[in-house]
């Protein structure tokens, strides 16, 4: 009786095969897994959040388990607010959207600007759920500059984790053309240097994105978006129709952290942590898979190392699972996966760090098992 | 030199005034608010979710603070699927996708099966975000059966509380079309009847729609989807592009919770205290505001109450707010709002028992109030 109605997607190509090999990664015991993005467990502060949750939780107004407004919690957003004015920008916490995660920041603001059939100009390599978000709003990303919007990491990059390219920077900002600034990892740069906003300088066309998911823990699910101001309602009423608010709880129990807890020197030991495991990711590359390209990485979570040959990259992963490792394979980060190189991200950030060398090791041995089935063809560099 | 880029957002229709009204009154002191849809802050059981946030943060995998997967947490999913079975759906866990509350799986069945200018069938009155989602995303919500998709709340509606008209519901199985079926409240019946789910009898195009907001508390804000089988990798990538997931925290707190807690003893203790209020609710309406119409509501947190009167509910709730107490205008749960006589929702919900009459009583002096610089025009009825 009943017609399928047809689902508005466009088809996804292959990386179900990938997902499920992600999937069995994370099942597979004595598994030592360079992917996923994932921030060190051991950074997670446990104790404070526990006793910033019962604060939470006690307050006569329980407003962490009540309803809350669109927009978030004032002192959150205040907090968020004075934290990039100190860093040159001219905002108010009335500017700030807290929403749920980062992910919800790029789709808010995709949803109100973009058509399907637009085009966002993304780096050659970038976040891959954000390029997903894209395809799946039948936008289409592109190297070009020549777009209707900008997806820029600031601060560090995802997969290369490095800083923006400045003549990129500049060029983005000659265009006009409205930017997401996914500022992700901006504060995890080793160096400890987080860089002006993009919208001190461009408040009328940056939409900046922040999350607490990689700088303290992803399972609050909680980030922010700060618009232009003549978008604000318009976003808040995406906002409000996608899922309400954020969750109360996250909210009410950073908070309570934020009020007198020293973040800075939480951030600080996260670069640390983070940029001991990079040195010993990328001297294990260089030792254990001496013909690959890697560099080293000014902060962030991860690197992404490239071959000279063409190859299948899932293929490729499968092997490594079968070695008892796994990374991201290269075509998730890439606009163009026709003639790419085989390449791959690492990341670094939640294996400790006297795994790190043998975790590189049991991919170098994949490699040469790999080879050995699927011989390399160069595709030139 | 940067154009700002049309958004693409159909106009709100004049509800900006009332959500100014509406945040006017969440920080006035005082106040004996019935609008909101709020629940009963005296039933979330703060020691057994702060007892549960300590087992979720403390366990070894640290699960609650760390990324998890776009359908959820799979001990939670079991939950779900074992409690809808127990009231004759036929579905495992893998046919559960948590998600960031109810509003949110509204919002991903929308975006993947209609397009702008589709029309969705609703009740004469219906939830007001999800009518709010569905014009903002240029849908055209009807009363007409003649629609590409029917939303239903099912069990109890809002805001009158009653169950479904049972004719309403034989021309919704027989017409074939896909149905949004809302549980929100269904497990919020006085008379503790949880209705069979409608995806029992028509799982290959119900939408099956809950919630712990309700139940439990609206700060997790997680709900659930129940799809037809063939409808769920496209919504899992929907709802990844949306927030990537639900947020872990909730999740892993409701895993321990529902693990050993007596969540149905906790919907009885629910059911007492809001059958209570609402007895209370209608008791005062009927003595202090004679000239409305109230129908005594079967469960969940409100009435529906009309006058005979054509009139301005918005300038009535201004009045309202000047003596201490608020409603939620009828216009904002209506598909069509003119010609419609004056009404309002009163909640119960988060009003203490011995508040009720007091809050009503304050409405009624509003009332007269109101009328002397508002004369009443008969619509008929």
């Amino acid at each position: 009786m009943h017609q399928r109605v047809e689902v508005l997607l466009p088809p996804q190509e292959g990386s179900s095969s990938i997902e499920r090999l992600q999937r069995a990664v994370a099942t597979r015991e004595n598994m030592l897994s360079l992917s996923g993005g994932l921030p060190a467990q051991s950074l997670f502060p446990r104790r404070v959040i526990a006793t910033a949750t019962l604060a939470a939780i006690g307050r006569a107004d329980c407003a962490a388990l009540q309803y809350g407004w669109p927009e978030g919690a004032p002192e959150l957003r205040s907090w968020i607010a004075r934290r990039l004015c100190a860093r040159g920008a001219h905002i108010t916490a009335d500017d700030v959207i807290v929403t749920s995660g980062a992910q919800q920041a790029i789709a808010l603001v995709v949803d109100a600007l973009l058509r399907p059939g637009s085009s966002v100009a993304v780096d050659a390599e970038s976040y891959p759920a954000a390029l997903d978000l894209f395809r799946a709003r039948g936008l289409v990303p592109t190297t070009s500059m020549d777009a209707s919007l900008v997806y820029l990491m600031c601060g560090v990059t995802n997969p290369r984790s490095v800083g923006v390219d400045g003549a990129r920077l500049r060029a983005v900002l000659a265009s006009g053309v409205p930017v997401i600034a996914d500022e992700a990892y901006a504060e995890l740069r080793f160096d400890g240097v987080v860089d002006r906003p993009l919208l001190a300088d461009a408040r009328d066309r940056t939409f900046l994105v922040g999350t607490f998911s990689k700088t303290l823990c992803p399972g609050f699910r909680l980030g922010w978006l700060v618009p232009p101001g003549a978008y604000r309602e318009d976003l808040l009423r995406l906002k409000a129709g996608a899922d309400l608010q954020a969750n109360s709880l996250g909210q009410a129990i950073l908070a309570e952290m934020v009020a007198d807890w020293d973040y800075d020197a939480h951030l600080a030991r996260a670069r640390t942590v983070y940029s001991r495991r990079a040195d010993a990711l990328v001297s294990a590359v260089r030792r254990f898979l001496p013909s690959f390209h890697v560099a080293a990485p000014e902060g962030g979570f991860s690197v992404f190392v490239e071959s000279d040959a063409a190859g299948d990259d899932a293929s490729f992963l499968r092997v490594a699972v079968e070695h008892g490792t796994a990374f991201d394979p290269g075509r998730l980060f890439r606009v163009d996966t026709a003639a790419a190189p085989l390449s791959f991200r690492l990341c670094h950030s939640s294996v400790r760090l006297n795994a790190i060398a043998e975790a590189v090791r049991r991919l170098a041995r994949a490699w040469l098992v790999f080879r050995r089935h699927a011989p390399a063809v160069s595709v030139g560099r």
